[in-house]
């Protein structure tokens, strides 16, 4: 039996430090990553792709921005949907030539991906993820009247406008992900998938927000009963400790040991510890799976279990 | 056995005469479209729907070049795939609520889809579809020399940039989109497709280039082997004299029909005439099968045999 495989790909997947912030450059980047999961592909695994898109739907609010006096902006909702488009398209481009190039023939898609969550999360209170362009303390509390968003001073680098980053509930288009699934690389829930809520009369409705795109493919493996979580990211191997001279990378992290670093702060917020708790998550959820984070070069070592951070419920 | 439909929806079905030119805007036009095509849905059609997309790629274009020095300008096929992601997550978002509505429950989704053109198709020697802002001369000359756009006088509003208008050969998602039929609402080809041409190596290359909707959609209906294609626009039936005294509006055209009014010209390039000939091209395919053309606020009716101009091989 294959084994269900659902991969969380780090911005780094789509676009590295030394790359031009284009399309065409990023396109670059995104066939290298392809040839790595093709890899994955090859031996046997049915994969779902998840992916990030914080620095492309940047640039389109920074871009609407710029523009509007000459066009009227696009909703954060909707720039995230574009951004499926867009980078759903790079991948499933690049990714059905490398699985070719292996002597495989099967498809490769992306699939629009609305994610909902809920009206009263406590996110939504406290937004905390910065968008878009920096403005001066004037110009941030001006726009915070005008248009009622959550204005705030990042990093004394000026103020930017911030959103919740609410949890996900439900994908609402898992359906024909499940029906896809064992003859298809899909390529859903990207940048965590297009956040709605849901109203009383059962209407969808776009809001401005981020779901973390680790904690929507923790909740795709869940709903398609997938073997494995595997989340990628820049480092081989999650470690305590973090850039400190007793840093210690870790080969296995049961629920217990993760339960208890993540309460000493061991991981980053934004960074290391939503991929730590997705992980936890899913274990949790399926004591008998395993969750793994590693780079995207080591994948397929960590696959084999020869490197990476596997993340286990004992 | 449910009759399998394919729907093309013009421009006013998601953007009207009088609605902003804003995404919110579009959202509630949307919402009145997916109650029609929801309604058809409720009849027992299985149906995919391919939708336009040049006044929201129009509005990218113009974004991304007041925003350039800002941001990186978006190259054209990207504009594409984010047009797929930006409207058929509004067509999925309102279709799925309107066919709930109804008492039914199967799924509606988006697959970025790349159609394939061919590089020696004579439409790149002869650019047609004006995109983006207005040039004066001087400008557009330098752009042409700086970039390799062709540029050209647009009915002297000033000067455009012109992409070509190639025939769509192959819908490379097509696998996914059969693998859905019957159990879903798929809405894919938006825009026509985003434009790939197939280099020797087997890759696939994003163009720019608009591949016409309508041809798109008559090329997924022969390949998904749909029972009837219905195009959507603004008027009930074809007319041949259009707007002259003696115009005459037409319930059913033959094949042979069809042919003599394209020679006589009585249909306009870039508004009837592609409609008429996509037409045609499916029940020529298809002698069995029927073609028609209307108004979404007549689909029904036409549906059932009440009007709409409908297109028969003999």
């Amino acid at each position: 039996m294959a084994q269900k495989l659902v991969i969380a790909l780090g911005g780094n997947a789509l676009q590295t430090k030394n790359s031009a912030p284009t399309a065409e450059a990023q396109l670059e980047v995104v066939k290298s990553t392809c040839e790595h999961i093709a890899e994955i592909s090859n031996l046997g695994y049915e994969i779902a792709i998840v992916h990030g898109n914080g620095p492309q739907v940047g640039r389109m609010v920074l871009a609407f921005e710029a523009a509007k006096d000459v066009v009227p902006p696009m909703p954060f909702d909707v720039c995230g949907a574009m951004s499926q488009g867009y980078i759903g398209y790079h991948i499933q481009q690049a990714l059905k030539y490398a699985i070719n190039k292996r002597g495989n023939n099967y498809p490769v898609v992306t699939i629009a991906t609305q994610v909902i969550v809920e009206k009263d999360d406590p996110a939504f209170k406290n937004p905390t993820k910065p968008i878009g362009p920096f403005y001066t303390e004037e110009e941030a509390k001006k726009i915070a009247d005008e248009k009622g968003y959550t204005m705030k001073e990042d990093a004394g680098r000026g103020w930017r406008r911030v959103v919740p980053s609410p949890l996900p509930r439900k994908i609402v288009e898992i359906d024909s992900v499940r029906k896809l699934w064992d003859t298809t690389v899909v390529v859903t829930c990207g940048g965590g998938g297009i956040p709605v809520i849901e109203n009383a009369d059962g209407t969808l409705e776009g809001v401005a927000a981020v779901i973390d795109k680790d904690y929507a493919a923790e909740l795709l493996a869940e709903q398609v009963d997938a073997d494995i979580l595997m989340i990628l990211t820049e480092v081989e191997k999650v470690a305590i400790n973090f850039g400190k001279p007793n840093q210690e990378d870790l080969s296995h992290l049961s629920l217990a040991d993760a339960t208890k670093y993540v309460n000493e702060g061991h991981f980053a917020a934004g960074s290391m510890l939503p991929k730590v708790q997705a992980a936890m998550k899913f274990v949790r959820a399926n004591p008998d799976k395993k969750a793994v984070i590693t780079s995207l070069d080591k994948a397929i070592s960590a696959l084999a279990g020869q490197t990476g951070t596997v993340i286990t419920f004992a």
